[in-house]
């Protein structure tokens, strides 16, 4: 129905990609998007090593991909040797320069799709070799460079890659949670879209029923990036990255003072660490993008990705 | 070819509107516009009177609108009589509740655009009576509420006009600079479109030939949103508007850094003036939005009007 050099290279049916959200998106979230025709993608993240195998061994059966954050994996790389044993239908890799594990992803016959947030990674993307390149805009939840978004940023990348690589696919990530955004994308050079928010937002992702509420109740105008949550977890972000998340009570307070924050870090960072095992999202973080206005019901994911592609097919006049 | 209820309503025959650029926007690129069945507006900006004057006097004989900046129109609202005695084809209000002027725009007979940039800013234009409602993305030149992209933006305006005011007119704003961005913004639900930068780009604007080559001379990385030039302009924006403009060596130096520039600010006004007067853009504003990085000539508006007409109905199959 929405067929394209996506759907033919990758051999799916949608082109609707399942951000590798980390722990989010487990085994159970990515066979959901996977059986319903898109492609899922296991969130690797930070790299756990008993998850991980976990999730494949949960996957068993069913085509799946996974996602790395680059420069976490360069501490910990033989995770990438254990999730390409698995023969992933793609590894994505986001975050950081891909060219010390692209060979690796290549030789194993694997897809490599390197996630991009400014025209300048994704000219290191594509030297490094990507198949796909995913251009993620600062709409998006979760971590990216904020400075590009989806709009501008998913036609910038599809004019390199037609100058550069045309046979690179493009994926356009960032807002993207219902057909109006798959249609968009397509219409601004993409060949799929990657999802992350939509998907967060079903029954099979593993969030609780707390963030599910929190999302279901937010406005498009309450969410920010911010560094806040990585300082508090003192996380080694590289300084370009901040991420998006709900508002809170928690941001309200140290958006904007991370100078303060860093001098009452103990304090803070205890506060975040209760907030968290309490699920109490006035200082947890719901990490979500800014499509989360959208998000009203908390569906399988294969109802997302059916519904979504109805409705963007139906967009276009297809 | 890609009619709209916008295009009915209005009467026009594309529905591609010309962001009212203070200046920028004169008579005859509103004209040139109107000419190529668009809508050219007037950049009534912070409000010149004879030069508002001789704008509607030269663009005597075609059919064009006007806009001006709210919260400097509420301190010279004589403008607004002005405008209006001109029966314009629109008016514009951005930047600031346009309660106070709506009555008497629409006692005019003329049909009222507000500008927004949040939807909490959508709903004050619903509850003034706005007839159009044009929701504009962070990614666009100029000033704005940089917390919103028009990707999500657009179409959360769109749901929120769809179940509060569904006879009101929608146009997405920011980042539009070809046919890909009208396709997009129209699958989007927007009605139509207004556009800044690339009309900024035409032979037709008021805009220094220095400016333009900074502008096809730079990519879509390349522009900031920043409160430093309305520092050194002493200008008293309200504190949820920045601008985006062209990165360049006096951004580099102040950006990030405004306490500092408050304290040094008689030395960096008249390094700013200076710049200014001498078409020095390592100092001075080059001010277009994310889509820069797009425009590589500066084409008679006309064509910019019909090219991206024709490619986005080819886009969308029509």
């Amino acid at each position: 129905m929405l067929t394209t050099r996506f759907t033919d290279t990758l051999g799916i049916e949608h082109p609707v990609v399942l951000a590798p959200m980390d722990f989010v998106a487990g085994a159970r979230l990515a066979v959901a998007v996977s059986a319903a025709g898109g492609l899922g993608l296991i969130g690797g993240g930070y790299g756990d090593e008993q998850w991980l195998q976990d999730q494949f061994a949960a996957a068993a059966g069913t085509r799946v991909g996974c996602g790395f954050i680059t420069w976490s994996l360069a501490r910990r790389p033989a995770l990438l040797d254990i999730a390409l044993a698995h023969q992933p239908a793609a590894m994505m890799l986001s975050f950081g320069d891909p060219t010390p594990f692209a060979n690796q992803v290549r030789a194993a016959g694997v897809p490599l799709i390197c996630q991009v947030h400014t025209l300048d990674q994704a000219r290191q993307a594509l030297d490094a070799g990507a198949d796909v390149v995913v251009a993620q805009g600062g709409e998006a939840g979760g971590h990216g460079v904020g400075t590009r978004s989806t709009f501008t940023l998913v036609p910038d990348v599809a004019n390199l890659i037609a100058d550069r690589s045309p046979g690179t696919l493009l994926l356009g990530a960032g807002g993207v949670v219902d057909g109006r955004g798959l249609a968009a994308a397509l219409v601004l050079g993409a060949d799929g879209v990657l999802v992350g928010t939509r998907f967060w937002a079903t029954e099979e992702a593993v969030v609780s029923g707390g963030a599910h509420a929190r999302a279901m109740a937010a406005g498009g105008d309450d969410t920010v990036r911010t560094r806040v949550y990585d300082i508090v977890r003192q996380y080694d972000w590289p300084a370009e990255y901040d991420g998006r998340l709900l508002r809170n009570r928690f941001i309200d307070r140290w958006h904007g003072r991370e100078s303060a924050l860093d001098a009452q870090l103990p304090e803070a960072a205890a506060e975040f660490r209760a907030g968290a095992s309490e699920e109490d999202y006035d200082v947890a973080g719901v990490i979500v993008g800014e499509g989360v206005g959208r998000i009203g019901e908390i569906p399988p994911a294969g109802e997302v990705v059916r519904r979504m592609v109805q409705d963007a097919a139906a967009r276009l006049g297809r």
